[in-house]
């Protein structure tokens, strides 16, 4: 069997590696357009930041020793031009010695990732406007930022990759300002998770321009001039596209295979394209989202990963194993926190006409009482039906990446909140509290369904009607440091001996700062013949984070 | 309605408050043996470790507070001596002033909590000798370490809490002996998973005496000798029992309760007792283990406050919610290290008389090119038939929280190796691999399942006949700093040229340093005509933390 490979970095060398184990005699032959193959694609913004010092270690292979232990012929810098699929052949060129050859396949595996977006804005070519995608495109930024001096970076484009440039950026001692065309960062998360991130960059001397678009780029005496939809002009001295990526289908097109509703390579469950001899995998595929059962591409390295593995073992033992579809469990570290998201936000279950409940905790990262525990928010998104998990979206310091894992394997097994109460974590002092912030994020939202709790959120308090009552049931010290406006303060611990003070023929909003003392005075207040009482999700933090961000938006 | 609960720590203190939130109306008493109410039990070692600095961290909640918040009668220093369950009443005694009175109830609540064990060994009751299970206890060991100037400190019985003490003892910078009459530290592990943390410890500089009781204790000039079965003796300051815990059912066989099989208090799936007034939470019930189908009692503080959330929806509700039982994840912070357990060992499996098979893999905890990744080691025991996750086991030094979470996740959910394939993790270089340790443990079990990879293990290369080759296939380099006896040196990277060195007609048992290399030449072996290829599960790493401690033991 001879079996080739275009495309050498995650899922294509996942597919090449997994083909020799389970096929010793096998020729395969790896193409790769770029200088290096199997490279550390996610770890580029690091080494730019100097976080990671080392090269080489971007490198989790080099063509060499993966020629020596999987006895594959691995060419780099050789661009396959084209398929004939009739005859199962293709055509590569050879980008150093312009040399073009065919070679012919028994089974082919397309892996070309996906091509960053650089739109035609006006002086979009001047020097210093780059984007990341390959180890070349590194070492061309990192040269500049070295030669230049550079001082002052625009990152365009609030994405993971977008946030992790102005990290790095700002470790190097850069001044950093971000532009997003949306009204928030990350668009995958909701809002308010967002909010909470955004207030964090902010705190670390970030520039956030959201709500606007670039409309043109200009060069004067080596300072590069940004104009905003906005009116403002920013300066800098080198500026990062990272606005998206599109899937790079040209070769599936060339050879006619059939392209998915979302502009990516269809396969079926087994990575096998319309043509029953070339597979695919990676970021230029598309599957149907689990939760929507709408047609996605994810451009994740990890479901790239398991899908090469999958596809070698479908190529080599015929298929019989199925891929299941990702829910987009991703993770960033943006400075001093974490945030994540998995499954599908509120705003995609809203636009798919999907009925959601979301809800939004804030717990430990491990018990109160061992030091260093930070606070976490989770949000999570559920079915009112049936309880079944949609989506959980977390911002916080430490533990942040446990929860959304643990709370991603219940999205991925069609899991409730039962799931989330019930969830048996391990408890000690320096990793968790006797009811981890999943179980805890599980109780309230079953409160919810058993309508033992009624809530609102940060974005009603505006339409509270003015008959209603607004109390704060925090301490007075709490208070009188900030609160929500027309809101009284009544303590959770007075409110059994003052209920006369609040009249009982009227609409009852309640907040604490992270909801839990307004759930207590939620059940105490239902509980004494008042009718209609509702919680603020979320509490005064999350309220706080996003009205001050609508403000700055507002501005 | 009027609700009485005896017990005020995890499960008593949860059914309380929950009770208070479901019936605000209730008359709800709560009575306590000991000065506090809902501590930090598990903190209790590191407060007496100068870890937690201020001892009112120690407190959730203090009895007035509770009292305040929840409105709920706290009766601390008061213990109930009996229960007449016939006339629905208890009787009290007040510890302070000695008073006993009787109180009447509709629903009862067993919270009694288990006590340590404190063996009629000769000796056993000289000053300086401890157990820990409350504040109090806390408080009379801190002062005694303070006011004596402890500098040597013993601690029998090598369980969850006997390591905390050992550490914390430790970073009060005591000389720290740990006494354990098993073979190994931690008896819920199994032997190769506790051996890594044993090696750990003594590079810590603790003394293990493994394998070994103690037979007697006596004091002279304020030095306590600790006499051992094996001869030898120590001496100590102070001396911790840790030897174990029994559940506390005296109350419940007043009551004439029926206990289980396990010695605990029999409940139902709604945690109801024998009698259907009474209810039991905590470490006095036992229940019947998922996985085994035999009776047992869990003594953590996660399934306690679980089952006290549902005890009170039970009670209040009526009986609808069923507790699943727990599958015992528990972890533990031993030095630098974490290690951690959840599911049925290999060792109890073996008991109970369930095949199974077990496979040790080692990866990193996030990206290697990406700073601090440190290595864990997950240990997994599943059926052959099906795959089914009986058990996790991880040691490690950073995220093996994450990945026992996760793990524990599919064993509840009586999830197949498949599942740990599949799993789609959050992935960015400062939290994992492209491949998850998690994902990376179900391949290497899925090449088992599928008979692509036949493995030995640790304990076998003992048993190798004289006939076969042993073939280390590492780098020269690492061969030469240390083998295993007999072994031939074949770098994998060699193995396709020099395969005419290797004899056909005999078995082959192959090792690398951590599993994967050995994996790829026992591939390359298979499919060249070599029939009987063995790689050693755990590789090298794990053999030689097995029989250092071996030889340890045999000294």
């Amino acid at each position: 069997m001879k079996y080739i490979i275009i495309g050498a970095v995650a899922g294509g060398a996942s597919t090449a590696a997994r083909l020799r184990r389970l096929d010793e005699h096998a020729e395969i032959i790896i193409f790769e357009r770029g200088a290096y193959i199997s490279y550390a694609n996610c770890g580029l913004p690091y080494y730019i930041g100097n976080v990671i010092t080392e090269r080489n270690k971007l490198f989790v292979q080099t063509a060499a020793a993966f020629n020596t232990r999987f006895n594959i012929d691995v060419r780099v810098r050789t661009e396959v031009i084209s398929i004939d699929a009739e005859h199962k052949t293709i055509t590569a060129t050879n980008l150093e010695t312009g040399e073009t050859y065919r070679e012919v396949y028994d089974k082919l595996v397309l892996s070309p990732g996906a091509e960053p977006l650089r739109p035609p804005i006006p002086g979009i070519n001047n020097e210093g406007i780059f984007t990341l995608r390959n180890v070349t495109d590194t070492d061309t930024i990192k040269k500049f930022v070295t030669t230049t001096k550079a001082k002052k970076a625009i990152v365009v484009g609030a994405g993971f990759i977008g946030l992790e440039m102005a990290e790095n950026f700002h470790h190097l001692g850069m001044d950093v300002s971000v532009v997003e065309m949306g009204n928030q960062i990350l668009a995958p998360v909701d809002y308010p998770i967002a909010a909470i991130v955004q207030q964090h960059m902010r705190s670390k001397g970030i520039y956030l321009h959201l709500n606007t678009a670039v409309t043109g780029f200009s060069k004067e005496n080596d300072i590069l001039k940004v104009t905003l939809k906005n009116g403002n002009q920013l300066e800098a001295d080198i500026v990062i596209l990272s606005i998206g990526v599109r899937p790079d289908t040209k070769l599936a097109v060339s050879a006619n295979l059939t392209l998915g509703p979302a502009n990516g390579i269809w396969v079926n469950e087994f990575m096998q394209t319309s043509n029953k001899d070339i597979y695919a995998v990676g970021d230029a595929i598309e599957f149907t989202n689990p939760i929507t059962q709408q047609s996605m591409i994810t451009y994740l390295a990890g479901p790239a990963n398991k899908q090469g593995r999958i596809c070698a073992n479908n190529i080599v033992l015929g298929n019989k194993q199925s891929y299941k579809g990702a829910i987009n469990n991703a993770i960033v570290k943006v400075f001093d926190m974490t945030v994540g998201t998995a499954g599908t936000a509120a705003k995609h279950l809203a636009a798919a006409n999907i009925p959601y409940v979301v809800s939004t905790t804030h717990n430990g990262s491990h018990a109160g009482y061992y030091p260093n525990a930070k606070q976490m928010s989770i949000q999570i998104a559920f079915s009112p039906a049936d309880g079944r998990l949609y989506s959980a979206q977390i911002a916080g310091y430490e533990g942040v990446d446990k929860r959304l894992d643990i709370l991603a394997g219940i999205i991925k097994n069609n899991g409730t909140i039962e799931d989330l109460m019930e969830f048996e974590h391990a408890y000690a002092p320096p990793y968790s509290s006797a009811k981890d912030p999943v179980n805890m994020a599980g109780f309230v939202a079953d409160n919810i369904m058993q309508k033992r709790l009624s809530v609102f959120y940060w974005n009603e308090t505006t339409n509270i009607p003015p008959t209603a009552l607004l109390i704060d049931v925090r301490r007075p010290d709490e208070f009188e440091k900030g609160n929500i406006q027309h809101a009284i303060n009544i303590p959770v611990d007075e409110l059994r001996n003052r209920l006369n003070e609040i009249p009982t023929n009227t609409p009852i909003y309640i907040y604490c700062e992270a909801g839990l003392r307004g759930y207590l005075a939620h059940r105490i207040l239902k509980q004494n013949g008042f009718n209609e009482v509702f919680n603020l999700s979320g509490g005064y933090y999350l309220w706080q984070s996003c009205t001050a961000e609508q403000q700055l938006l507002d501005m």
